[in-house]
């Protein structure tokens, strides 16, 4: 039997980590579990940051992973480490070479299997209206169409919870701070290096998040940032 | 830049086996690929009969896992050992737990991974007739949201192609002989023992499809269902 429960994504980023404290916030006495997933990203330090945040708020995080070498034909900056991962702002056409091959259906069909699996009836991911652009995966249409799909997977229905669909990510930072998110342990950056490069899209897009919702960005950027005047510092 | 080609679900059995000829009939001339999954199904010896089909026609295969970890809290007889198989008609309610949580979902986001990943833009599974009233992930509602979250999933359509979803097993056994499908090679049985038990759902269902076409069954049974009067034999 199916009882309220949520399997959440964590990734260990800004979204995923405020999504997660608004759960916990929201559903009081309901069981949530996270999931992070290694797909063979170039970012692997994520799933780092995504333990850390799972053990500060004290929730179970169950970790799986995808074998890699499904991606490997696929021109993916992400998880073919011969693609550079592209700097600037992240609503740039050239971020689309950071896309992995249909990774958020991935990642969900895990999470609604983990559910199923746990008799929990929610699964939840951070899309948000800053993604909208570049991943055709984090879009409205997409999530909906998702959540219409997950209804009938199962012999119950499974909801689909996406809060931060109309937010950007100031706005998620702003949630995130009300909530005492531990931003610090987070991470974002697609270079997957200990700091945060400060130049890619991500990072570009973490830094302004925090400065557009008036907030002091806590991230520790590494030497690339410091030496290139227009990165996140 | 995505071309016309396919990347098939193929589990070794009767429905996927047949699908892959009458892929290879109708699209000469364009790529198709194989993909069979290993999930800690109990019977994995089906992934012998997948390589043995991929073999006989030809075709390139490609072989990936999911962690069967994930599936490790549900009660299906299939992920976990200490729930037994079920015998009896396919039809029987007792056959949902037979059930292995969203797989079809997970499989088919893998098999859009991978067709991403190589440039195609189709991707393809035997969901068929018999299947619907147990398994919620092979009915017709299900494979038509799916196709149309494929639809949306990239940058350009991914197409879902279900040419079984009205057929019954009886009528793929019948179009499998007419395009010399090597039925003998496939493999049905959720016992997972080297030759079928005949007494499953799938054994009792596949022996029907061949009785029903009018054809020589070529599946070589096991002790148990010559020991067992009302086994498929």
């Amino acid at each position: 039997m199916m009882k309220r429960g949520f399997v959440a994504l964590l990734s260990g980023g800004l979204d995923s980590s405020t999504l997660l404290a608004y759960l916990l916030r929201k559903e009081v006495g309901n069981p949530i579990e996270a999931l992070a997933v290694a797909y063979g990203q170039r970012h692997t330090r994520e799933l780092k940051a995504a333990s850390d945040i799972a053990q500060a708020f004290g929730v179970p995080l169950y970790q799986t992973h995808i074998d890699p070498s499904i991606f490997h034909n696929a021109e993916s900056s992400q998880t073919n480490y011969s693609v550079a991962v592209p700097h600037g702002h992240y609503m740039d056409e050239s971020m689309q070479v950071t896309v992995v091959p249909n990774r958020n259906m991935l990642l969900l069909s895990l999470a609604a299997a983990r559910a199923i699996s746990l008799g929990y009836d929610h699964i939840a991911y951070a899309a948000h209206a800053g993604d909208h652009a570049i991943y055709p995966d984090c879009r409205p249409q997409f999530a909906w169409k998702m959540a219409e799909l997950l209804h009938i997977c199962h012999f119950s229905p499974i909801y689909l919870e996406t809060p931060f669909l109309r937010k950007t990510k100031a706005d998620i930072v702003a949630l995130g701070h009300q909530l005492d998110v531990p931003f610090h342990l987070t991470y974002s950056c697609y270079e997957g290096q200990p700091l945060h490069c400060g130049l890619c899209g991500t990072c570009v897009e973490r830094h302004e998040a925090f400065t557009l919702a008036g907030l002091h960005d806590p991230t520790q950027y590494g030497p690339a940032a410091a030496a290139t005047p227009q990165a996140a510092k």
